[in-house]
């Protein structure tokens, strides 16, 4: 089969055998997003060697221990664990720390023909949601995952950095999910604007930041929670600079390398900062057969998997959102 | 009357008229401590210049608004809002935008002979706490200040990075108010024994750390929540390395520059961090009458105030605890 492949320091598309699933599920990929850890992996992040991809949509093949689930149309719970530690006892493998997790850690991934997971990670998706929505799955309950690390009332004041895929999936569903004011502060207004619709105030950067690096005098701030779904360097000091006293910084992005804070700042004011990676698949399916949230509009475009460079290459281009890539 | 300033990018004991105090209430230093941000300011942290110091214990020689005070023995809340705002209004002058702070920002400190401070910020000690006890009540409260901003609890597994003086009241007013099995990672026997005597556990950090940095494979980890109060460069990744997922980094130190610190490890094991800045000055008062919290054993030196500049070389050196000063 085809697999979109990062090794050898090289990324291309190759011949591979179909994964054995022995005593996993067997899934055929139908739909794969680009996500931009892809893009980080490629860049160092992880230090994973093999089929990239973890946000997919398919159809089970085989599944031993869950033959309901064949035929089915499936999105897939990213992280696997071991099934025996203390988290994974107490129900939480996304922390297992001997977890695999497709495309990132130790597993194949989804840019390709088939994958295999285990089929306790599966969920079938609901009729109402096609497959060019069901693909977003994945991030966005990473987004929802937010709403877990954080209390956020309909009366918290809640801004997002960053105006790319991250940013537009977190502030729609934040919105959706708690009915907070959320403010998003981005660079590109068209982007922008998919959000809006859906309820979201919107605000340019260039009204924020001053010439000098500073917040404009007439800038909004004192936030009490300011997520930074940017993954730019500049991110973290703008969320310092827009949230209150006591207020919150919610970080979504990993990315390679580090980054300086000015920790001194987060101490006087006594800011806390708290990492949200993963979220749960449920609210996210749910959002999208609600359709409570825009993903359509962040579609950029689609190859088919034997152009997955070209893809890659397409998704790391500026303003560009969501590239699928289709077997 | 002499003071303890730092000007002109130059630190001495200086003479200077005593504060006209108008409005507020005039008091009469005691005893005053150094504190690392002090050595802090003259590296450059904060970018203060005036009179050093913000521990001190004294006596009232007037107040306008509060006659009962006059002839007190007080220690005092170091932040002074404005008043007039919301934060104020609300009761937290510890962030009101437009605070002084003692011996800090705007406001000369508590190396001198005499001080001034709103009379709202003054608290009478307790007859049973003598001046050297009372001294610490303001990192004492700082220490406190803690439980604040995490949830602890008699089940909670802390450790505390640093056995420098915040660490020793971090771990032991932590021990003290939660009952928390408390860990206290340090590099001086003695000064770890001083925590040991207060019931809480130590471990010599080269029982943690291997020869390359990383975590030795018998160190404990995953600790609820690590407090970092070493004020190293390396106690945020030490904190890292021994946090939970889904645990907390509690940051205490201030200090001049900027930490890098790994992004992406705080996004992928949903790890928080809490800035601790102030705490209230009640409950350390009340730690120190009942004698909960042995702060005697922090005292390495007293210098007489017109030795200030010698007495700070004296708070910088290694192993060094506090250095108290005498006007």
């Amino acid at each position: 089969m085809r697999a979109l492949r990062y090794e050898n320091e090289s990324l291309g598309v190759a011949d591979v055998g179909v994964p054995d699933a022995a005593g996993e599920a067997l899934v055929r990929v139908t739909l794969s997003g680009i996500c931009n850890t892809d893009l980080e992996i490629v860049r160092g992040y992880a230090g994973f060697r093999g089929t990239l991809g973890h946000e997919f949509v398919g159809v089970v093949e085989r599944a031993p221990d869950a033959p309901a689930l064949v035929g089915r149309r499936v999105v897939g719970e990213i992280n696997a664990g071991c099934g025996v530690c203390e988290l994974c006892a107490a129900g939480d493998a996304r922390h297992c720390p001997r977890r695999t997790v497709l495309g990132i850690v130790n597993r194949d991934g989804a840019h390709a023909e088939f994958l295999q997971l285990p089929s306790v990670n599966l969920l079938p998706v609901p009729d109402a949601v096609p497959d060019a929505r069901a693909v977003f799955t994945e991030p966005l309950a990473a987004a929802c995952g937010i709403i877990e690390r954080a209390s956020i009332t309909s009366a918290t004041r809640v801004a997002v950095i960053g105006d790319g895929k991250l940013g537009l999936l977190c502030a729609q569903s934040v919105k959706a999910l708690t009915g907070a004011p959320v403010t998003l502060v981005g660079k590109h207004p068209q982007k922008m604007s998919v959000a809006a619709r859906r309820g979201v105030d919107t605000l340019a950067l260039d009204r924020v930041r001053d010439g000098s690096g500073g917040l404009r005098a007439d800038a909004p701030r004192a936030f009490d929670l300011v997520i930074e779904a940017s993954g730019a360097g500049g991110g973290f000091a703008l969320a310092l600079d827009l949230v209150r006293p006591r207020g919150a910084i919610v970080l979504k992005s990993t990315f390679h390398g580090a980054t300086e804070i000015n920790a001194a700042r987060l101490v006087v004011n006594e800011v806390s900062v708290i990492g949200s990676r993963c979220g749960r698949f449920a609210p996210a399916l749910d959002l999208l057969e609600r359709n409570a949230v825009d993903v359509d509009s962040l579609i950029s475009d689609e190859y088919p998997l034997v152009d997955g460079f070209r893809a890659m290459e397409r998704a790391a281009a500026p303003g560009v959102l969501k590239v699928l890539l289709r077997p």
